[in-house]
């Protein structure tokens, strides 16, 4: 048998599963806390992967890892939650220590993938996958390809600017979209307008979290139902220009602050239907949430890892990719 | 010998070529005026195919038309310059007519698939093509594909958003960064300054030409070199977005606005780099002009028609696309 073995580096927890051929049910899992602002994440990482280790029968690795990461390297770059992983080739190093190729792509590609694979995406030839939670990320498939772009660090669409005047993104830019439309954002502007006196049955916090928010809009609080209606309309923006760019079948919606369900998404909705550029896009566009919540990073390493494998196998065929 | 017909369809002239295979040098080419505006154009059309038609020896053609349009069904949408082409199954009725497939795309995107395959985009496997004249156009090459959609309504780059409180663009949509750094934009913006009382050589005239601004900058007057320096910011964010969005290795403008070089060229430059998402997608990006200049839309034509031979070939022999 030729399994193969999916890890999800998260800053709280790393994961690791050994799937078999054609399935997404793994044979053995196992979970261990990253610890990642200590030092031996790698040691923490060969032990979860040997936990599921089947000798002589493991034929690749893949990894999900916050980015920014280059995939073509297999280098982690400067993963802000994993301090000593800066520049660091966890690809190379994972594949000298086990003998087999190791496939690296950052948790919102990946995530993406998933969905595509295994998920809500699954027959779309142009999938915009969005995930809205601290951050808000991005994984897109354009022609039945993930966009990866040259230095491997394509698709980062929360970080497309929507307004030179809009509040500072997480990065130091402003406008971009997850300045607008992530957790944190949402809960700033509550925050700002409570200092500003707005009314309202929220306290000011900077630990302010977007489920509380939305209890409160589901209360009827009034600020609370506006700071999701702000979301929702600087989100319809965003999504508009997504559209133009890649005309796309389908728009999955993953991580936390998509729950909110309705809150957000019916003023998304109205936003998106009022800034579209034109109303074909429109036009048998699949809107859902994503179908494979927490086990989305550890599906998208294995579906990384199964393509790149058939793929230099056709290259070893002499056949073009 | 086995031929292939391309064809530029202009609001101004319709031109075809006939070129042999691997060669980019046409042995026949005939160039009409469209008469958009009258009637017949579709038959003006077929004179000029026939004109460089040789019986037996064609095996496609390729189509560059203004959009939007369908590429996967052949059909042209609603080219505001042929308004007798609404809802018109273009490709299917040359078809019909010539007995050989017929590949259609838009202007755009066929100029940068031209560039990608036979100008200054050869060999990079993920390049930003922009088109900088009456409006902003994009053709974008991402893995070695060229971005087209589900609808084939992809890579409108003009029409991404970057200001809600923005000018309003062509379309009525506000923001656009066509409404920024298209020729008119900046013509628009010259005559609202005048209005307003800045002083400048120039006079109000809403015929005024980016090469007259561009003149006027080159002697000094102030407002011309300024109205070239805003588009040049807004390009700049712009692009800073295409970069996070496609992470290119080539950069490549066409267009009758981007012939004003370092007017609007330096101002653009200073700008990504404060607008960039992160540092690294700026190493090793070439950024550079056009190489084929009026030869872009057969020549795109040409490579769409080869390339779609060429896969359809694949496919045939029961290959993996």
């Amino acid at each position: 048998m030729s399994l193969i073995i999916a890890i999800d580096i998260g800053g709280t927890h790393i994961r690791t599963a050994a799937y078999p051929p054609g399935s997404i049910k793994p044979l053995a899992h196992h979970k261990t806390r990253s610890l990642a602002q200590t030092p031996g994440v790698f040691d923490r990482l060969l032990k979860a992967i040997e936990a599921v280790w089947q000798e002589g029968k493991v034929s690749a690795l893949g990894i999900a890892s916050p980015g920014p990461l280059d995939p073509h390297s297999g280098i982690i770059l400067d993963t802000p939650n994993i301090p000593e992983w800066a520049n660091f080739p966890v690809a190379p190093k994972l594949s000298e220590r086990f003998g087999v190729p190791v496939y690296l792509d950052n948790d919102a590609n990946l995530a993406g993938l998933a969905e595509w694979q295994y998920g809500a995406g699954r027959g779309h030839s142009d999938m915009v996958y969005l995930t809205i939670s601290t951050g808000v990320g991005g994984g897109v498939i354009s022609n039945n390809h993930l966009i990866q772009g040259y230095r491997g660090m394509g698709a980062e669409l929360g970080h497309m600017m929507i307004d030179p005047n809009g509040p500072l993104c997480g990065c130091g830019h402003p406008g971009h979209i997850e300045s607008f439309s992530s957790g944190p954002a949402i809960a700033r502007y509550v925050n700002e307008r409570i200092q500003a006196g707005d009314k309202t049955t929220l306290q000011a916090d900077p630990n302010l979290t977007p489920a509380q928010i939305a209890d409160a809009a589901l209360k009827g609080d009034r600020l609370a139902i506006s700071a999701y209606a702000r979301a929702g309309e600087y989100l319809g923006m965003a999504v508009a220009n997504y559209l133009a760019i890649f005309d796309p079948s389908i728009l999955i919606f993953g991580g936390g602050v998509s729950q909110a369900g309705d809150l957000l998404f019916k003023p998304f909705e109205e936003s998106l239907r009022r800034h579209v550029f034109h109303p074909h896009y429109l036009d048998n566009l699949t809107i859902t949430r994503a179908a494979l919540g927490d086990d989305a990073g550890l599906l998208g390493a294995l579906a990384l890892a199964r393509l790149s494998l058939a793929e230099k196998e056709k290259v070893s065929a002499g056949q073009d990719v």
